[in-house]
């Protein structure tokens, strides 16, 4: 076998870059735990029927076969089975998931899930095949309170802000509401609310000459519609004045509408709610449109300060119908961390650093092999106490036993003696020891990891 | 969208079974760990004719196409694409990691992965099309001591051992070595030891009569061959002994190899490690084959003791190629651990619990919803000192708020107030409480995993 290359699209981290994404994991993880998010996992595959009910995502899906279909020797069960792909999101099979066990859950529902996705997408920088997302969703039966809206983003400006401690930047959140938007296309007479977001979505690809352009001739708009669609999309702030000025500039085209008002309502409230509980943090955008059609209420995207260009790292939005089963529908709210696309710039940036790549603190030298139980004994005795250890592969010069911890960043080395003897192999500095009551300093008991240059 | 039915052979947990799955992950990492195995994660796919390089597993791929490939429309890009598959084990990604990254790992490389894997067999009892393997193995390149065939079982020991607590019952590892098989195998004058290895492996499924006709039909033994078979494989025990009884049926065939030789000394160094460090967990059992041909000393099988229909839970050998690239070879020795039969056992079997399905201990009732801030500020609080909390989702009357946290086992329902007070809805007693000094008892902080009944 010629020595394999990576396949592009699909990242796989050297120990030490996976040090830092199971740290980012676990930060996530304690925040939604402790907001009450429940864990779930699903299964990598649904029916393609399932995965295909929004046609814009075709293009993305892998589907599966079995290796032994193709053989010829397919058996009727195999017939019958349905056609599988992988799932491109935790969306779609979240949504599966509550109609499933509907009658096993408790609504209003909050979970949290961290899994990989895949989309067949061409490879480009920061665009990936293969990707871990960590998503929080909260989803009612029936209905679902309009104050998770406010919530959800919070949470996760806390998790991501858990993450300022390892040199992750700042995030700015971007808030808007579609029922400002709708309202207010409606309000100047635009039907087409869908068409109008899809081309509005293009303002940061395209820019604003572009977009009116398009919103003229695909939407049918008039220059005076498009003119006001840019408008509203250039309103941005972190307060709640940006209600005053979207209230404004529908005033002066006659377009306030019940809907808008209702929008902006809760606008103020999310911009107001997170002003106060995470200052600097959330910004009304009115551009900010999502692609999806399934929101229908608050919209947000995440950008890392200073990595704009790397897009929104973190986005999600309300939805009245995450999935209906025909006799109940659970409207929700939810978030999504693209999680190796930030972890792939953390480490690509050079922004973060684990101090080092293998779990061991200590690595007990190996006197002779006669000898290495000894050596395993003084392992034992660590690790029962909580210290990660490992024992020399061989009974080599003690040179080249201190050589193989340091080539791992093991920061200590144990001399099996009368008696032991433990050395800091970063200053050099050997001591007397005791197995059953040694410890290393608590910053080098387990990997760390650090903003980059400390 | 018609409420959905689960898949064959996908398993799912509702939260609380997950609860039970996270406890399993989290205390085999720790285990890992804590003996100095480094975390990675390979990608899901790999190229299929990678995944097909042992024919017999090849019927279990699956097989991956986009979508966008269907509609006519492939791209140059496309069409150069490697065809990719799904892992069926973490073995073969796990050596396509090593070399592609030789030049940047440091050996011997003890790494343990936990991933799902898919295999696309008919499921049925145990056996599904996707699972959670948890893997460690340790590679050397050139070489790799033989003391890390002793080292690994005990690993798995130790990590199966720590689920004790929750109700896990007692495991079995055995052990074979494939050195002993095979020497005994050439010096009875038998030349097709892996033919002769494949007959024996179907012992527990067809019986020794029925083995024995195929060890004469398919592999030319004569009867008295086929008789030495059997009684080789019927030899087990605990100690040092087993070595003397394959040695003297060795002998009264006149069936001492040096090969022979080497695999008793090596089983005899196993068996005796395992009596002193972990008594009554190794077994040494002259049966054990394991069907894949790169095994080539120590072999293992895992059953829980008064499971043992539920077949092996944790497998592994040494292989003295895991991977090469022309210019090196890597040695290694590794175990896996099938964590989703096992946890499905556990589950369907009830013999572990989880305390509750969602991570909060506290439910912050909320009076009016004109003072849900206050509430919001409550949990915040307790968040802030590491209790998991969660906010009512309406202000409704009490009752309903405590049914709320009753549904969900949450243990506490904190009442806003002057003074606040803090009600453990299972007794009934209601106390003053400060959010800022107050916290559950250690018991009730988190959600646990215990052995059922409890």
């Amino acid at each position: 076998m010629a020595r394999p290359t990576p396949l592009s699209g699909f990242p796989e981290w050297l120990p030490d870059g996976r040090v830092v994404e199971q740290h980012v994991l676990e930060a996530l993880r304690r925040t939604f735990e402790l907001h009450g998010f429940a864990g779930i996992e699903t299964r990598a595959v649904e029916p393609l029927d399932q995965l295909l009910r929004k046609g814009e995502t075709s293009k993305e899906v892998y589907v599966l076969r079995r290796l032994q279909a193709d053989e010829g020797d397919a058996t009727p069960d195999d017939r019958g089975e349905k056609q599988l792909g992988l799932h491109f999101d935790l969306t779609v099979p979240f949504a599966r998931y509550v109609l499933e066990n509907a009658g096993r859950l408790a609504f209003p529902f909050k979970r949290y899930q961290i899994q990989k996705v895949w989309r067949g997408e061409r490879p480009q920088e920061g665009r990936f095949r293969e990707f871990v997302q960590a998503d929080i969703d909260v989803v009612g039966a029936g209905e679902l309170p309009y104050h998770y809206e406010v919530e959800l983003p919070l949470v996760m400006a806390e998790a991501l802000g858990s993450l300022r401690a390892i040199g992750v930047p700042e995030v700015r959140i971007l808030v808007n509401n579609r029922k400002v938007a709708e309202g207010f296309y409606r309000g100047l007479g635009l039907g087409d609310v869908e068409g109008v977001l899809r081309q509005v979505d293009k303002l940061d690809k395209i820019g604003p000459e572009a977009v009116a352009e398009l919103l003229v001739a695909e939407q049918g708009a008039t220059p005076e519609q498009a003119k006001a669609c840019l408008e509203l999309a250039a309103i941005s702030g972190s307060d709640a004045s940006v209600v005053e000025q979207v209230r404004a500039l529908a005033a002066s085209y006659d377009a306030v509408t019940d809907l808008l008002e209702t929008g902006l309502a809760e606008l103020r409230a999310l911009v107001e709610a997170a002003a106060r509980r995470a200052p600097g943090v959330v910004v009304a955008d009115l551009k900010i449109a999502r692609g999806l059609d399934y929101y229908t209420g608050s919209v947000y995207e995440t950008v890392l300060v200073g990595h704009e260009q790397l897009g929104s790292i973190c986005s999600g939005g309300r939805y009245d119908t995450l999935a209906s089963d025909g006799k109940n529908t659970y409207p929700g709210v939810g978030l999504s961390i693209g999680v190796s696309r930030l972890v792939s710039r953390l480490l690509s940036a050079g922004l973060v650093t684990a101090t080092r790549g293998v779990p061991t603190a200590v690595l007990v030298a190996v006197t002779d092999e006669e000898t290495r139980e000894a050596s395993d004994a003084v392992a034992a005795a660590l690790r029962a106490r909580g210290v990660p250890a490992d024992v020399a592969p061989t009974a080599a010069k003690f040179g080249k036993q201190i050589k193989y911890a340091d080539r791992r960043g093991i920061p200590f080395v144990w001399f099996p003696g009368e008696p032991d003897q433990v050395k800091d192999i970063r200053s050099g500095d050997q001591v007397d020891a005791d197995a059953a009551t040694w410890a290393p300093p608590a910053d080098d008991l387990w990997p760390r990891v650090v903003p980059a240059g400390e």
